[in-house]
């Protein structure tokens, strides 16, 4: 960059993302150089098709195929790595690196798995590598967590992180779709790949959550650590019986930092319908942040798509903009993480950590079903918040009971639950989702 | 601060958010210390009254009577005010601000009314003003617009950014206060003044709409050319018909870029039942952003209280700390707006506003009144969204009808007013709320 007033970008990668870029770059250009003091140039680009039409005006920038031209190029100050997946992500990532520019990533999967790696790589040759755009691109969380509340002590963020989840939930919950339906409605809109897995199995919230509870918390990225359940078990009548508990199934990460330590998990829970994250619905993304000196706020945002990602790539670009290389200084102003050896704080076994519970037992239609249920979890030390009975079914006397539970330790729970199943009323498996309060 | 690695802060004012700043930087003083790559130590404070006693640690703290003395003393790098009000805040920045000092204020009265001479100022003296604290402490709304959604068009604003009207609006319309009562309510609760007039009538919220709407469109402060409508107006009647209609009231300050310019408006609004916003109650603050890359986006937070707005001045103060003074670049980095005579963004006139329309009418019980009445809308080019009739009240023979319209302009619906009045039927002036869709 030096004295030169213009910066000039290389793009990695010319699918939905990078066109995006492309797209915003040439539609905001000039008053996004007003805002970051030099002119952005995006000078070369690779990917694997060059022949395939794009949907961006691509005049003055040169294509590659091969994606080491762009790393490589002299004129390319920033390389915006928009491939994503591990593997050339990461040779091309270090590579830029290793020459000292700086990287612009969105790339949540590469970073929270391999972070430790090309964060000590930005480290050792005096760059950095920025990755707003790897949580939630419509929601500058990264910035906010670390320089909105940068005077704040962090004690818990409720994440809705994965948009398919969300669609898929939503659809069961207001358009009463089966999940299968609800899935194949996402997959046809574009919202879920055709391996829907990393979405509905909760990896890919899972990769988000260790980036925010590292940028939170100040911690090292231990995305394999994390408690990890999807929503693909979620049943529609689950949905209707916490609808009558004022309470909404969401899909949530969240990091939570204890006594203990930091809980870090991802799974269905039920929320408080008068909860403002209850109602963030479709493909949008929410956090909800606890911290000691601003208490609660929110911020919620589209958390795919091609230009709410492009935004984020291009806000990290003007933020490296805005001060000089040489003003580096790892102290402060990095973006980079705490090694993967730092270990002040350890992340708390499932078992030991404290949840509400919503139960749904299948039961044999007798008297004082109910009271034999609530004695034995009384008996745990588990108190109920709310308990009702639905109608019977006469065809199968079978009863449905459902229950919220006060907090209680997961490990107690389980143990509750092995001795539920073993009573003689007790027909199916018992159904448990854990529940937050957002207190 | 050169090179020194302590930054000295210097106090004006020892009120509720003074002592915050105090009590956030004793307890978060390490890890604020490490985000931001100085240490910051509180040299001197100034109060009128020092014998008063005060819920914080003063230890090593200088105090004075004199505010001008902090001003003056050499170890203060930044100066913090948090007097509030135009003088002698006004005087006291000017003076920091000549010595090429940074200044940090929480003061939305004196930035909205008074900004322009303060920015050219720290702009002559190559210095700046930072200004998070001044609209809603617990939402870092200033960094996302300036910097989260800096490549952005930013459409349109709409906020909740009174909390004592929010405060007064949500005991309406769920603990069915009356106005009066839930006036007295947030006095008894400390969230609104002996004098509540800056709240309620909506000047505190115009002040916080001109700073938002300068930083998000780069236009000149416009506070004197606001539309303001405060919540006093508002009866429990129109709470319930709302209601009725899948709507809430909130009080809101709006700034809208269309093709004729920037609206800036702030008065009581009709929000549907399923959009957030809607759903952000009590004291607590939000923006709802709509940006061209981004999309919609929400922030949500604590709009005042001691930590809270002691929260976002530290936040500038790490900010300022990140980068040596002499990195200053009026192009890129300054919290500057434009200046007063910078005019490429008019103000919409308030009669060319377009807006959905919320009426409500007192009615002669007679039969083909409600006919008359839209009929007489429908001449004038005004549809209909939704309409209903009130149970007739037969002790005075009059009912109430009750109305919501699709959007048309200001003037015509004061036109249209105008001639509903005039008829035989309609008894008592016309009730009318806008609307907004969020869409």
């Amino acid at each position: 960059m030096n004295e030169k007033n213009t910066l000039g970008l290389g793009l990695l990668g010319l699918g939905t993302v990078g066109c995006g870029v492309i797209k915003t770059l040439r539609r905001n250009g000039s008053e996004i150089a007003g805002r970051c003091g030099h002119s952005l140039s995006i000078v070369c680009a690779s990917a694997r098709d060059l022949s395939k039409k794009r949907p961006v005006d691509m005049d003055g920038i040169a294509l590659h195929n091969d994606p080491m031209h762009v790393v490589n190029d002299e004129r390319v100050d920033i390389v915006l790595e928009l491939i994503g997946g591990i593997e050339p992500a990461r040779q091309l990532i270090t590579a830029a690196l290793q020459q000292g520019k700086r990287v612009v990533t969105a790339n949540k999967a590469l970073l929270a798995e391999r972070g430790h790696e090309i964060f000590a790589a930005a480290q050792q040759h005096h760059t950095e590598i920025a990755y707003e755009a790897a949580v939630a691109g419509g929601i500058p969380i990264i910035k906010v967590l670390r320089e909105g509340l940068a005077a704040n002590r962090i004690h818990s963020i409720v994440g809705i992180i994965n948009g398919t989840s969300n669609y898929i939930l939503s659809e069961m919950c207001y358009a009463q779709k089966s999940f299968q339906d609800a899935l194949r409605g996402a997959q046809s809109s574009g919202y879920a790949e055709a391996d829907p897995r990393l979405d509905i199995e909760g990896f890919d919230a899972a990769h988000k959550l260790a980036l925010i509870a590292a940028v939170a918390f100040g911690m090292p990225l231990r995305y394999e650590q994390i408690y990890t359940e999807g929503v693909s078990a979620i049943d529609m009548k689950d949905m209707v019986y916490a609808a009558e508990l004022d309470h909404v199934i969401k899909h949530v990460g969240i990091a939570r930092r204890t006594s203990a330590g930091v809980e870090l998990r991802v799974h269905p829970v039920l929320l408080p319908q008068r909860s403002l994250l209850a109602h963030v619905d479709g493909v949008m993304n929410a956090f909800f942040v606890a911290a000691d000196a601003t208490g609660a706020s929110l911020y919620y945002g589209a958390g795919a798509g091609a230009e709410p990602t492009a935004s984020a790539i291009l806000a990290d670009v003007v933020d490296i903009a805005r001060r000089p290389q040489q003003q580096h200084n790892p102290g402060s102003f990095s973006w980079s993480l705490p090694s993967a050896s730092a270990t002040d704080l350890p992340v708390v076994p499932m078992q030991e950590v404290s949840s509400l519970y919503y139960l749904r037992l299948k039961v044999k239609d007798r008297l004082g079903v109910l009271a034999r249920l609530t004695t034995l979890l009384a008996q745990q030390g588990i108190s109920i918040e709310a308990v009702s009975q639905k109608e019977p079914t006469p065809e199968t006397d079978t009863a449905t009971i459902v229950l919220l539970t006060h907090r209680v330790r997961e490990a107690l729970m389980d143990k509750a639950i092995v001795m539920l199943e073993q009573l003689d009323e007790v027909l199916d498996p018992v159904v448990r989702i854990r529940a937050e309060t957002l207190d």
